[in-house]
């Protein structure tokens, strides 16, 4: 439970007006009751804006973030970029990780509401947010379409996957491997895939397909890329997310080959210390943004109701 | 305020021994009484592990941690092995980031503990933890001595300075730039410094420092780097972590200069896709183990004492 004005009060024998006035630096205050407050606030871990908001009704101003790992730099910038729009709102935000279980993150999910979190952003895949999807508490899928009911802010896969395709088609590749980063069919992969499929076989090249696990070791995908290469078949490889294309790259490059290869996802990370990776780069921190600005809205107002998807443009990066 | 197994008794119209019952898969049970448990426990967002803690006592079950930024893999991969390795000791995990500043340190801590958390593990700078050293309540640094109460468990920097500086007048050195992450005179950062001038100085090197402001946006960073070489003076430089040595070998590279180049941290990512860095490799999981397994003694028994420091051995890597 968080601390109210009322603790404060009562810890450093003043009425609440006092505390407010401390809070709000407003009105005249003797100094000593200005220290006594403000020791009681440090006393008592009170949190200004958490339990001003606390007193006036039933606001935590905090918000939960469910995100299936942070290995992908996508991910970290995503959440450091919520972190600070919700900041600016004076919203505090907590995030968890899943490693991609459905179970956990359905218990986090659980503990976040539990922690009376007022909203909460995920990208799960989880079936269990079907169910939530009737319950109208305000939630925010980051390239998710798991119900009409709950939104999914995402950039345009489709569109970045026919780039990807055409780019690669103008340097004139003739057989190319489409290889994602998870075995599983999944959105955006699944649109991605069909983006690039689309503009493949309209320009009459030869197609091939394959996933890597999830979850496996770095050290077993790089074993599983080897095998996918050894022939040296292809001409291009595009992968469904930046990191299965520098790990492809990086065991192309070992065997001293060198077929094209994209990318997908474009964080800063990857293109401050990858430059010479062609990637389709999404707008991280206006989907953020976007993420955030329709969660304090629906916050705000239970009856506000959503698109049920938004889609950003994308562009691709290249040389 | 978590929810008890007595509210879940009471939405479903059992006792609380049904649902104890039900929960712990012990004793005979009507599938009807199940499955109205069951109902019950999905309709109130019951989590067993949470719950059931609390109604023997006050356990939450969450621990909490505050990491300044995710920017760099080595927080990631930390959190990712902290979250591990607390999930299977049954622990839910919060993750909190503070963009490096002390006042959001000192309000995420308060957000936990309101939010109950029974520990916290932390690598914040903020001189508001000194306070907090004195209430015995269980907090485990990373990399930071702030109090001989609150232990830091760290890798060994004195030593990886001096690995870094052996190999670098093994390498031939004459003139050598160390440069730091940050522009403040933090631990663990002065501590890698320190190792490295020791070998430099009694190997008469000639040595120059400077420091990047650690907030400033890549491109900045690029461009004080660009200055800081421009003369091309130096044969070696020593960074005090990964990223940037990586944005210096960037910037050098487009200069056609290629100075020697040392990281620091060696996190999995780094390692994986820029396996030609030479860097000092901290044991991230076993780091990691440690802090959660200190928390969880002193979480068990408040008399628990402390090492005030728990020291790593790192390992340079290079080509």
């Amino acid at each position: 439970m968080a601390i109210t004005i009322k603790e404060v009060a009562a810890r450093a024998g003043v009425s609440t007006a006092t505390v407010s006035r401390v809070i709000n630096n407003k009105g005249y205050l003797s100094r000593e009751a200005v220290d006594r407050v403000k020791q009681a606030m440090r006393d008592l871990n009170y949190v200004p804006n958490t339990a001003a908001r606390s007193l006036q009704g039933k606001d935590s101003m905090t918000i939960g973030v469910v995100l299936p790992s942070l290995d992908n730099p996508l991910y970290s910038e995503l959440f450091e970029a919520i972190e600070s729009k919700l900041s600016t709102a004076h919203y505090q935000t907590l995030l968890c990780t899943s490693s991609n279980l459905p179970d956990k993150e359905e218990e986090y999910f659980s503990l976040l509401r539990a922690n009376r979190v007022e909203g909460i952003i995920t990208s799960s895949h989880g079936d269990f947010l079907k169910r939530k999807a009737n319950e109208n508490y305000p939630i925010v899928c980051f390239d998710r379409n798991i119900s009409t009911k709950i939104p999914s802010v995402q950039s345009d896969n489709l569109s970045g996957g026919r780039k990807v395709a055409d780019w690669t088609v103008s340097r004139g590749a003739k057989r190319v491997l489409i290889l994602s980063g998870s075995t599983e069919d999944l959105y955006p992969i699944d649109d991605r895939i069909k983006g690039m499929m689309s503009v493949f076989n309209r320009a009459d090249i030869e197609l091939e397909t394959a996933a890597l696990e999830f979850d496996s070791s770095t050290s077993v995908k790089a074993l599983l890329i080897q095998k996918l290469i050894a022939s040296r078949d292809y001409d291009a490889v595009c992968c469904t997310d930046d990191l299965t294309a520098l790990m492809l790259k990086r065991v192309a490059d070992a065997m001293d080959y060198h077929p094209l290869v994209t990318g997908y996802d474009g964080s800063d990370f990857i293109r401050t210390f990858f430059p010479d990776l062609t990637t389709v780069c999404q707008p991280i921190p206006q989907m953020a943004e976007l993420m955030c600005n329709l969660l304090i809205e629906k916050i705000h107002n239970r009856s506000y109701q959503f698109e049920s998807e938004y889609n950003f443009p994308v562009k691709l990066v290249h040389e």
